[in-house]
Parts: structure tokens; C-alpha cells; sequence
């Protein structure tokens, strides 16, 4: 088990997600192996730090996983040593750790035998008590192998030794709090299912043609690469399970929906449609909302790219100001890119972008989705000015924020948070705009307009409760 | 040496440049390693498929290249293994090949034992009688190792031993014609030059501050990104040369001045300026002069991402049809997803671009730089239907390419150039477009407006000449 | 966890040990991870498929193990990664699987999580009964991430909450019947201990010097390894651990000793002792005895390179016929060689052993350890004729292997045995031989002359039990 | 090309031979590749830096090489892409650099183009007036892509445009000197040739049955690797090449014959027959001839492992006193063991070789092949001690080295030689013998007693010159 000392995703001051889950079963024969790393492909963004995958015909059950892109851990060798001539099921894992620790050993699908047969299961989001519950289970006699939440859910479930594979599993999720969304399998059967606030995304969708098989996953962009179409997502507190006798599903433990703003805001692909709002649609009315509420003159407006696009794209429609490309994106920056001295770290966002000849002489509005900590939002500014920008008006499409995520988003530790520590005049400053605005939560939740809003990092109102103990810095699981 | 079978660029039917070339001189040590790798980092875009560094401190000589992108040849320790304490001269190269053989040993820059010395070269282009003078060098005793055009420059230059070094290169620029920007260095002095029409694009920069290093590369984000600035273009037949004395210049053979076009179209960078043409500028030209020679009722402008970006906007804002980002692109695509089937060939496309929600409805004006092979053209305009566009009208910031070029771009072979075989009309058929229509060249001219251009795949008026053997195909040289 | 398809060491028909173990604990911080390779380098010819190693310094534990020989895992960087400055107590392992598994997965150290903190074991050996003791725990809620007999110890230490660790130990070796010795590490302990019958072998050393940091280890050349002496053997049934407090004994199930023949036979270095007789000695000693049970008017003794060199010796003191090299032995042979055909598999052993001028026109008496299969041995004789031997006489300084082991040694399935379903004399025919004939038990014991001996694989009498199951090929635990 | 960092051969102060070559032309189609994989592989002693394979089918010429043993640079994949389903003539080589310099563009074949089409060229030993030669042709405008003596050769070759192949290389060794043995190939034929002297080895085969392709090789295991039998030795001064028309032969500039003694006391396998001379009969030799000059009173005769073997059993036979096996070698001592401090370094002879209980209290001749530096020698006298030994007389089989070689092999620098700088009796103070005795030189030439032998490292006697600069530590080749 390696310790790895991957950096952080480079120039790059992004909240970041914590994973992406996908599980197929087909009634019929299906090549799962390449299907479902084309499904893990497709979330590729939602995590870059490992990939997964797990494959069984009802009888042998093969799995590989490691650290790196899914293009990475993921050759012709490695992706023949999960296929199976007759797969009936299947899961697959992108992830993004929260907490810093890129253990080899963590990476998903995590796989264990029980009293109920071999099972893989593979989550995006963090239980807030899974420290409580895994104590507990120590003192009992439990062997814990990883640091992973999913050991603790895949504990309880094998706890229950009298119950079967649906029953136990909506056991465990009723022990479960936080927000989460997950695809568990064992060899004849795929099941998913989402926390009850619904706060982690997870769609259901089912191929044409004579297999008819189900896709369960992330986002409805892994679905159309596996050539599903979307049928729905799977609501708050359900559990969904596909076997030979089709789609099932129960109601496990519904609450209010709150989905996560920042699906919307920045995680989501722009082609995703989550509880039914279109992300690209809402992005542009983030933008026009903004133009609504924090109007400048100026003479252009730049998006920040790729992230700020869209709602770049509504500034303009609302202002009148015209669009331009005023940041070229180096397509090859990445995490690979060296960076020895600090000097070379500030290099990093320079290497990534440059400003076009568009920005000279000109007042820019220049717009991004959020400010985690601020620095690579001064740099780009300082880029713009010294490509001779003589103004520059930043608009950001999220709120600013204030409040560490429980539910499986790494916005960097509060104190790092330059929201949680200085006025929006401090950051102004700081970052050497000559405005600075950030939408308000009204504003955002009527650009999204959908079923209720997780907007906890803003404001600091957990639906679904925050880790019980006091220092809540401490979420790793330690014995 | 492997013989090693990387796929071309995935799901990208563009033309691709040869290469990049990068050098640097300086009278102080200074980390070359480093800087050199900052350099061709910045050039990545011209070449993907292998990368170099070279670098001397006047006695020690070091070379490390590979096949592979500039992170994935040099990590710390490939390095450190160039770096020396007391660098003065070094050069670098990325590589795309133009035919097809991705050699090991042909990756640059390629270096030599001579009368002169040691000496590294590293080019973007191509010499037109180079099978001619390198069989006219077989028969006079002559080793060639590798099937590169570099070591015919080589050995012109080795074999004049009673010539200085300066001399001797000017020479064999007399003798070799075509399309070409190189940089050699030998222990002591960094040596630049650029063929007669100035067809391959050369700059020169000079760090700020005390060391005051001269930087030679083949466009200028390559010298911002070591902090250097422009100080000018080399001319077309120009020699330049860097050694303790400082920068001079020879001019060899200066002819009409023809650029190629496609340097401003597609392959430099949008924040390049190239022969005192800005590149943005001139796409945003391009997509306003698209505009007035074809204009069509639409509903939005969509680029196809990133190339088309700036032609579109340029279009959206002589049209006043909204921009909108209608194509997705997964900025994880690339050469290294796995397609073993033809159906997976086709995912790539799918899995590289994916619709918005803003096409949907609406009549699309598609925005592309150039077709080559069509092949992509067809699967975007699919894309589009299928997630509800009504029209399609596709419109292209370059004329039809129906001529190879000889100049070092690789544009596909002639057979498998569409617009060479095909008219408009087929074409549009072909792709399934609503309308095609393809910037003329006089509009093209106009866009740009800089000295004279090459428009030889467009119209076949090759300015430096062409291959003389009968068999313009097989360039390949062979023994 | 790749399923990797290692092929089982070339041009070889040995019985496999199926593993070393090594474990360190100092009172003053030493360079543990160092000398843990060292003494796991040391213990590398009993376990070629993983190697492993944990080392902590009382607070923090890390853990590298993967698939290859020592100097494939470890290389400076990895050895780096299990490091500590303050390191108190190390273990570690080489590893040579008995199922056929090589699974990433059950490389050893194991290490996991419980309620008396990380812990880490090493084991050689196998628990006869591991399979029920596993399917009653699975019964019981707990999960199984390996297929590893080391869960099922640590499942049955952790399950004992109310106990402390060497408690819940002995308890755990009441527990598990079979040959066994292993290596358990806390963050503030070391333990070993050895099956009742001191099957496998265990010994104990202390190194001289300021810190007198203790050893514990499979043969002595590991203890030799790190600088430390020889104690004693562990005795069958023994617990020691190592603390703060130095070093403890517990005698928790002692039974009849009887430790493995094959120790003497083959498996043990020829600079070993164990349980106070030395190898080398022990392997002149049988070569005698063949010679006096079975003489034979020969030319010269050769033996097989390098494992019948000691019988060989013993055998010319005996008969007085002179010792030559007659098999040179090819230094390079090894796992990597390549053998894609059936005639190339032949080739291995041709590759692997060559015949010298000292056999041409001589009648040879040929010495090997064992005979498994029979078809190495046929090659090799069939080598020696080739190269004009005109007589090969057998001699074999271990009876005939006609059971399977269960306690830790892969002697190959039952069926392919060669001696367990021929005669000696159709074995003699099968391999060509002259003359084919087997030390007696009686001989090997008086040749040995130790504590008692575990023969079960010649005569079928295993002093430790054998799995309750009827199948005993069914050994492999699955769910 | 990378500047490798492989430490020299570990736990080992023994010359080096400089490299093995291989060749075959079949008249028939053959699997070309995977035969020369055996050959080379057979001849992995003869040099372990680096390894390669070109093969042609007349059309196609495909060439693999890397640093590293043959296993580690052929997997089967890498081996493939040298497959050629109708080759026809093939060369192999492995090598151990003479300079200490591991690069890779320096590994072999040596393949070029030149006006008598590809060659390629693979070859063991130097040619002392390489560096004239080479200054000459670099003066004449040739150009040198490494510093491999090879290239020069390849250019004489090409220089003759008039001649053809055959005779080109019959004129390129008339002005080559030193000591060397190669193999030739251009995609039709094979040439072998060696140096007037003989002083490196070469033989030709034959394989049986219908293919009946001939194979030229360094030594005769080799063949046999491959199926073919021993015709003959190529002739000091001859060079031979085999086409469509069957093999033939050309007396270029025969001289006295003078093979490399080393050959017999060490390089050459033990299965070995060189210019009519059995190696191990050879050494047995040396071994009686060592006990008749220097007979002493001790209790066993002990090797150094595996060298020392033949020796120990010669001395043992002519003595009478009894052969041991007194030192164990671990057979996965190599190179990739880590040593990172000097302590460590002396480490590597103890975990390389270990005493067996053989030598305790024993009186013990020690046998070894040849002493270079001593340093290894005086650590095995020391472990010797340690484990009981009461005397150790150190006998060596070959004189003491005093000179360096310049035909091939790897001496270390005369400075380093510690023979030609202490006298016999220092030497022995050194390494702590009781006694220490080297065969004479008489008695070396009657243990071979073959055609005359080159004994320059024993007494400066150069059958084949000298280089002719004045500073003979010089021979890297600079510009």
C-alpha cells in the first residue's frame, strides 16, 4: 500500500468532488468491462485521483483498481483482466479523496466476501457518523482493512446475517446518516441508492435494443456513453435493485430533498440534467442573475474556462457587454505538470492560462463559478491586468463560501476558506479586482429554480446534521 | 528502438503541425532544464507524439527524449538527469510526425558527433529534395541512423570541415529547400533559422533582469513562459546566432514572404502573435467575414470546441445570432482512451463532445476551423440532430483543403482528403448539414492581412517548390 | 488487485515453501525498514511471488508489499516510504503461495484495523481447519477482504475484545490447528509464535551492541542479516513477544515436536541450523547414507546445481568415486524467461542446465533432493546422455513424495505425484535412469537425527491433522 | 538516451567481458526472434547491461534494444516486434561497456543505413586505433550518433561505395587493430569475422533438419541453445558470411594465434569448448597445477562460488584433500540489491555469500579464479574467520593482473589493479590470508595448453598493440 504524494490538482482552486458511481446489469451477455470504462470516462471529472472496476457472471468476480485517470489504470492488459464472456453485472468507481490520504488501499470498488455471497459497492459522499458506527463495530470484534466509509456500510450489511442483500442494505442505510449515493453488487445483483436528502446525484437508465440493460450512475452523461437514456433519478432515500426479474424499487428513508447546489453551480457536466434542471440552462441563469443583480460597465465579458462559460455566456445575454475568449486554457495542463519551487507553483497558473489579445485596453468582466481560496483568483487577475486589461470586474456565480462539506465535497479546511475569514471588500482587495461580486442565495436558487437547495457551505444549515463529535476536523478514522 | 503503434489524436480530424522548437542562450547560468521544459510545455500543442531537451554547459553535453507528451518524458528524475549546474545553451522539440512512423529513435533533437563538435538540432518542417541530397550523401559514404530529415542537415554541415559552424549551416540552408524553422545548438552557441518564404513560424525573446538569456522558439508563449518577451520575428531566410558575443544575424537566402495560413486558422495558439498578425484577432476576422460571405437565419452560433471558438464569436457578433456553448468537451479526452472496435471508434467522438441542453429546438450555426477527412464533421452535425437541433449550417474558417503540403503539416493523404474528391454540395451531403460553406481564400487573405501567405493545400501554389520525383507519396526515405 | 499469471518458477519441480517471516523490535530507533529488506533478502529462496514489509515507531504504521522478488519491490523509493526516523518494531514477509493465487491482495504483512489497534502478520504455514473457523465467523457478521488464512487469525484476535493482545493470541492459536509460524506486530509489540508440533521452523536472535534489538525470523541467515546472533529455536506451541520490557515467553499448546523433513531435505539455506541441527551437515550425512544403502560402480558423482550439491559430496566421501560439476547451471535462469510453446517449455531446463566435458564416457551417479513430477528429472537425464554419459544412476536424498502437504508446502496436486501413482521402478524407466533409488525414512531420520520429524508426505502420517473436509483439494476458502 | 545509473555488478571484483554476439541465416522461414532470444540468452554472462535482437526477412529490417538483461528487455510483447514471419537472417548481442559509460543510444545492434543498404552490427572486444580512425573520419565530414566502436566500423564500411559488402568489411579489418570478434548483417546475408589474433572468440554452427541454418556465436553454448551443433571455430584472422548460396569463407589477415586466457579461467561457461579447448577440463587443470606449485597442509577445499569451482575440484583431486561446499551463494544476489552507505556495501558480500558449517575449525583452501581489486576477497577471508575457519589459504587460478586490457575486457583502471602496485606477500597481508599463492604463468599456459595464448594483463605482452596515444586511460572517444 502506497502512500502517494500526489498534488493537488494543479492551478486549480476548486471545490472538488468526492466521486463518481456507475453499476450495470444486463439480462443478456454485454462486454461490462468496456462499458463500464466508458461509464467511469464519462464521470472522469467528478474524480481523478483513482478508478475502479468490478465485473461478475453470477460466478467468477473479477475487480482492478488503482491510483491515476481512468486511461491511466486502465490499459487493454488491465481492462481484459475484468472482462467476462457472459457478465451479467457490473460497478465502476472514479474518486477524489476528501481527505487527503491517497491511499492505494482506498480506492473503490471495495470488494469483500460475507455470509452474502462476494460484494462490491462503490460511493460517492461521507456518512457524518460512520466514525461512531465503526468504533462500535471495533469493540465488537470488527476487522477494519481501509480507512474507506464504505467498509463500515459493507460491515453493517454483512452484520445482518438473517436478513438478505435488500433487506440489510436499507438496514444500513437507516444507520446511516449523511449524504451519500452509492451502487453495491453482488454476483446476480445491482443495487443503488441515495441518502434522503437526495444531496449526492444518482440516475437510473436502461439501453434500447434487445438487452434492455440497466445503468445506474453519477450522472446521465455516463449513461448516454453505455447508449442507456436516461428513465429517471432515483428519489431521496430510495433504494433501487436490478435482478432477473427487472427494476425494483423501495423507499428506504425519504426526507426533504436538498439536493447539492454546487451539482448546478460547478460539478455537474454542463450536458447533465439532475432532478430534472438542465445544468448548462441553470448555469446561464446564474450569469444572467448575476448581470441582474451586480450590473458594471464595461466592454467585455471573459469566462474564467472552462467553468465559468456558462454563466459568462448569461452575463453577456443580460448586459448587452459582448462575449470574448479572453483566457487561452493550455489543454495539456494537468496534475502531472512538475512544479519544484514556489515560484514555479505560481508558474502553474500561468502555464495553464494566458490572456488573448482580446483583453487589452479593455474593462473586462470577468466571471467564475466560485473563490475557494482566492489565490489563483488573484493571479488571473494580475495575468489580465498585465495583458493590459485596464479594468477588471470579477462576478462569481456561487455565493461566497463559509462552511466546511460533510456530504462528500472537499472545499479545502475552514480556515483556508477566505469566505469564512474576510468581508467580500478583504477579498476584493486581496485578489486586486476593482469590483468583486458574488450571486446571492436567492439569487442562485431561483437560477436553478429545482426541488430545494444543500446550500450548507454558504449558510451553514446541514440538512442532514454534521459529525457528532466536537472537533469535527477530525473525520478521518483513526483506531 | 520500438516501433511503437500510438493512434493518431482521438476523434480529431485536423490537420497537425510537425513540431515545436525551442532554444535558449545565456551569458549567466541558469536553470536551462527547467526553463527549456517550460518551453516546450507551452508548445505542446504542435506536437504530442515525442519531446526533447538537450542542454550544455560548454563542456558536458546532455540529451534525454522520448516518445510521449513533455509530462509524460520528463518527470523529476528524467529531469535532473539534463539539468547541469552551469547551463549555457540548450534546446528542445515536441514532435507530430507527418509520416506515420513514430520512431523512437526519431525523436528530437538529434544529436550528433562532428568536426564541429557536438552538436543538437531540433526542426519543425520539412526539407522537399531531402531524399535527393541524402542519396547523393549514400553513395558518397555516408551513415544515416534515422530516417530523419535533421540528420541530412547534419551531415551538409559536418561535411563542410572547413567551414566554421555559422558558415557551414548557412551553407546547407542553401542547399536543402522547403518549409522549415530550426534551432541548433553545439556546446557554446544556440543557432536559429527559418527557411526562405518564412513558412514555419520563428520568434525571438530576451529575458528581463540579469541574465538577459536569449530565447529562439516557434511561437511566443513559449517565451513568456520562461519570462522572456518578443523581441521580434526571425525573417524568412534569416540566420540568427547567440553566443557570448550576444545575438547577430545573417541573412542566407530572404525570399517573398509566405507564412502558412494555417498557423493563424488552427495551430498557433489564440494568444500567439506570428509576423506582426495577431491570432485571435484574425479568427474573430475569419468567423465576421464567414458571416458576411454566407450569413443564414439561425438561432445560435456553436463552436466546435476549442478550435472554432474564435471564428464564432467573430460570426455571433456580425450576425447578432446569440453564442451559445452547445458542445460540451471532456477536457479528459485523448489519445490514450482505449477503441478496439470500429463501433468504439465512433464513441470516441461521442465520448470527447457531448450536446447541451442549448441546442435543442434550435437552428445551429456550427463553427469549425477546417474538414479534413469529414468523418468527425458528420458525427458532430449527428450529435446535434440527435439532441434536437432543427438546422444545422455548417460554416468553416478555411477553404476547402484539397492539396498535401510538403511544408512539414501532416493534412492526411490526398485520396483521403474530402474536399479534394468531393464537391461542396457532396460534402454537405455527406455530413448531413443543413449548408456547408467554407471561407474563401480572398476572405481568408483579408482576415489575417498580414505579409503574404501560403495557401498551398487550398490551391496548390506550392511557394517553395515541391518534391521532384514523380511519387509525391513516397517521401519516406529509403534505403 | 490484479490476478496475475505468474508462472510458477521455470525449469524447477521442487516442493515450494510457501513462506519467510521477519520481525525486529528495538528499544532505540534503528533503521528497521533497512534491515527488515535485509532480513527478508536473506529469507528470499523460501517465497519468490511477494515480499513485504510494516514498520512502526509506536504512533505512526506503514506498510508496502506488492507481487516480486524482494529487489522488485523494493526499490529506494519505496524502501523510503516505510521509513521512520523513530521505528520500533518491524515485520516482514516473502511470500510463495500454495493455491495457485497469486493475488495482489494476499501479499503479507496483512494489516488491519481492530479494537487493539493496527496490527500486522506474517505467517508461513497453513491452519487445516481455517476454512470452518472462517465460514462460522462469515456466519457471524464478519467480512473477509483476502482469501487469506491470515484473516482468520486476526478476525479470531480481534473478535476477543475483553482480552489483550498476547491473550487473545493464544487463544487464537487454541484455535487454529496446523503447521504454522508467524510474526504479529502491534504498534508496541512484536510476537511470534510456532504450531504445537514446530512444523515450521522459528528462531529467535538479538543483535550485539547498544541497541540488543531482538530478531525474530524464519531461518537464522536472516538473523545473520541484521548483525544479530542466534538464541534459540522457538519451541513448538511457543508464544514469545518482545516490549518494552524485553523479551517474554509463553508456552501456550506443546505438543510431539515434529518439524518439517524438508527443512533438511531442501528448503533451508545450507547455512542454517534449525532446532539445533545444521543443514549442510545433515545433507552430507544423507548423501552417506544413499551411498551405503545404494552403491554403485560409477565414474564420478555429480549432482544436480545447486539443491543435491551436499548429498553429492557426502555420497563421493562415502564411495569414494570422485565428486565433478557435470550440470553447469545457468546463473540467469529464472521466472522471466520466456516460453510461449510446449517445445519451448522444454528448452527451459536445456536453458537452465547444461551439461560439462566431465560426463562424456562416464557412468554418473546423479544426486537430487526430491523427485516431484519426474519430468525435470527426465530431462536431465536425458541431457547427460546426450552428452555421452554412458550410464545415469539415480540417487535421491528424500523418500518418495506420495502425499500432499498441508501445513504450508506445495508439493503439487496428489494426482501428480509421480510416486504416489507409480512404482520405483516404472519411475526409474520414466526418466530413463540406469538406476533409480531413494533414501529410506529411516536413513533420512538418522541423517537428520533431530527432535522428531514431520514425514507426512512420504508415509501419510500428519502429526498435525488434516482439513475435516472430505475434499482436501478443496483447500481454497471461498464463500 | 539515458545516463544510466546501474551500479557495477554487485559483491563481485571479477574482470567483465565486454559483450556476447550471436547470428543466424536460414535458408528456410525460422522464428528468427525467439531463436536469438535463446542465443543471447545463453550468453547472458557475457555481459548484463544491455540487450538486443534485429532481424530482417529480406524487406523488412526490425531492431529492439535496450539496457538490461535479455529477460528484462524482451517481454513477449517487445520480442514480437521483432517477429518476422519469413525471416531470414537475424544478429543478437548482449554487453557489458568497457568505459563505464551505460548509455543507451549506445546498446546493440548498431543498425545504419548506408549505400549497401541497412546493416545492422553487433560486436565484442576494441579496436585500439579506433580513436585515429574515427578523429580521421570526422575530419572527412562524417557525423557519429554514439561513441561506440561500432559506428566506426559501419563507416569504413560505407565509405567503400565501390565495393561490396564482403569486401568492404574484409577492408575495414585490415584497418582496424585490437581484439575483436563480430557479427555483420544486412537484410540478405550474415557475416562473422574476428580479429587476427583471435583474441576474442568466435564459432560457427549448424541446426539440423530441413532449415539446416547456420548460427555464428561467442561460444558454443549458444548453438546448442538453438539446436545446432558445433562445426568449427571461425579462424583468427578470417571472416565469414553466410547467403543463399551456404557459408563461405575469406582469409582476411591471419596472425599468430593468441586467444584471451581469461576465457578459460573464467569468461567462457563451464560447457564451453573454445579453439579445441574444454573449459572445464581446462580449470580442473589449473586446479591440479595449483596443487602441485603450491601444495599446503589443510582439512577441505573450499571455492569461491561458482567461479572457483573447476579449481577447487582440480586442487581438491591433486591434493587429496576433501572438496566442500564452505560457502553458500544466494542465488538472488545481483545487482538491483540496494546498498545505499558503505556499511551496506560491504553488506553485499555477506548477503551474497554466506560460510555453511563446513568451514568451522577447519584448516580451508580457498579457491577463486583471478583477484582484481582484492577488496571481496579480503571480506571472504573475513567471513571465513568469523565462522570458525583456522586457516585460509588463498589459492587463485590465474597470475596476478597487473595490466590493463585493451581488446575487450573490463579490468578496472590499472591504478586500481591491486596486484600492479603491491607485491604478492602485501596482498596477502591485505586480505588476511594465512598463505596466498597465483598459478604461474607456465603453468596456465600448460592447463589450457592450447594455440598460444594472450597473457597481456599478466605480463604487458600485447600480441595486438597498444592504443597509440601516449595517455592510454583516454580511449572514450571525444570530440
Amino acid at each position: 500500500m502506497t502512500f502517494t504524494d500526489l498534488p493537488p490538482y494543479d492551478g486549480d482552486d476548486k471545490p472538488h468532488d468526492e466521486c463518481g458511481v456507475f453499476g450495470m446489469y444486463s439480462p443478456q451477455p454485454l462486454d461490462l468491462a468496456w462499458l463500464t470504462y466508458l461509464g467511469i470516462f464519462a464521470l472522469q471529472h467528478r474524480g481523478q485521483e483513482a478508478a475502479g472496476i468490478a465485473v461478475s457472471d453470477g460466478d467468477k468476480f473479477h475487480v482492478e483498481k488503482d491510483l491515476g485517470l481512468v486511461t491511466q489504470v486502465f490499459d487493454e492488459r488491465r481492462l481484459d483482466s475484468v472482462r467476462l464472456a457472459n457478465a451479467r453485472v457490473s460497478i465502476g468507481h472514479v474518486r477524489y479523496s476528501t481527505t487527503g490520504s491517497n491511499l492505494r488501499f482506498n480506492a473503490q470498488p471495495l470488494t469483500t466476501r460475507t455470509n452474502k455471497g462476494i460484494l462490491g459497492l462503490a460511493h460517492n459522499g461521507n456518512f457524518v457518523n460512520a466514525r461512531e458506527v465503526r468504533n462500535q463495530m471495533l469493540m465488537e470484534g470488527a476487522l477494519f482493512a481501509t480507512t474507506n466509509d464504505s467498509e463500515v456500510m459493507l460491515n453493517l450489511i454483512a452484520r445482518e446475517s438473517h436478513m438478505d442483500l435488500v433487506e440489510a442494505t436499507a438496514g444500513a442505510m437507516q444507520q446511516l446518516r449523511g449524504g451519500y449515493a452509492c451502487v453495491l453488487m453482488s454476483r446476480t445483483a445491482l443495487i443503488g441508492f441515495r441518502d434522503p436528502n437526495g444531496v449526492r446525484p444518482l440516475v437510473i437508465g436502461q439501453r434500447d435494443g434487445p438487452d434492455g440493460a440497466y445503468v445506474i450512475a453519477s450522472e446521465p452523461c455516463a449513461l448516454f456513453a453505455v447508449g442507456a437514456r436516461l428513465l429517471r433519478d432515483v428519489l431521496p432515500g430510495e433504494l433501487v435493485w436490478v435482478d432477473h426479474d427487472g427494476l425494483h424499487s423501495l423507499m428506504v428513508n425519504p426526507s426533504r430533498p436538498t439536493p447539492c447546489s454546487f451539482e448546478w453551480i460547478y460539478f455537474a457536466r454542463s450536458d447533465s440534467r439532475l432532478d430534472n434542471v438542465d445544468t448548462h440552462e441553470s448555469r446561464i441563469r446564474m450569469g444572467e442573475q448575476l448581470a441582474r443583480e451586480f450590473p458594471v460597465s464595461a466592454d467585455i465579458v471573459v469566462p474564467v474556462p472552462d467553468s465559468g462559460m456558462g454563466a459568462a455566456i448569461g452575463y453577456a445575454r443580460e448586459s448587452g457587454i459582448p462575449f470574448d475568449y479572453g483566457l487561452y486554457k493550455n489543454p495539456f495542463a494537468g496534475r502531472t505538470f512538475l512544479a519544484p519551487t514556489q515560484e514555479a507553483r505560481d508558474l502553474k497558473v500561468k502555464m495553464k492560462l494566458s490572456p488573448t489579445s482580446a483583453v487589452r485596453g479593455k474593462r473586462v468582466v470577468l466571471i467564475d463559478d466560485s473563490i475557494v481560496r482566492g489565490t489563483t483568483s488573484r493571479q488571473i487577475v494580475n495575468l489580465l491586468r498585465e495583458a493590459g486589461a485596464t479594468e477588471v470586474h470579477f462576478r462569481v456565480s456561487s455565493p461566497p463560501i463559509k462552511h466546511p462539506c460533510f456530504y462528500g465535497i472537499d472545499t479545502a479546511a475552514r480556515k483556508e476558506l477566505v469566505a469564512s475569514t474576510h468581508s467580500i471588500e478583504q477579498i476584493r482587495e486581496l485578489i486586486g479586482a476593482d469590483s468583486l461580486k458574488f450571486i446571492s442565495e436567492r439569487g442562485l436558487r431561483e437560477a436553478v429554480s429545482g426541488p430545494g437547495l444543500c446550500l450548507a457551505c454558504f449558510n451553514g444549515e446541514y440538512p442532514a446534521g454534521t459529525p457528532l463529535l466536537g472537533d469535527v476536523d477530525k473525520l478521518a478514522l483513526e483506531v
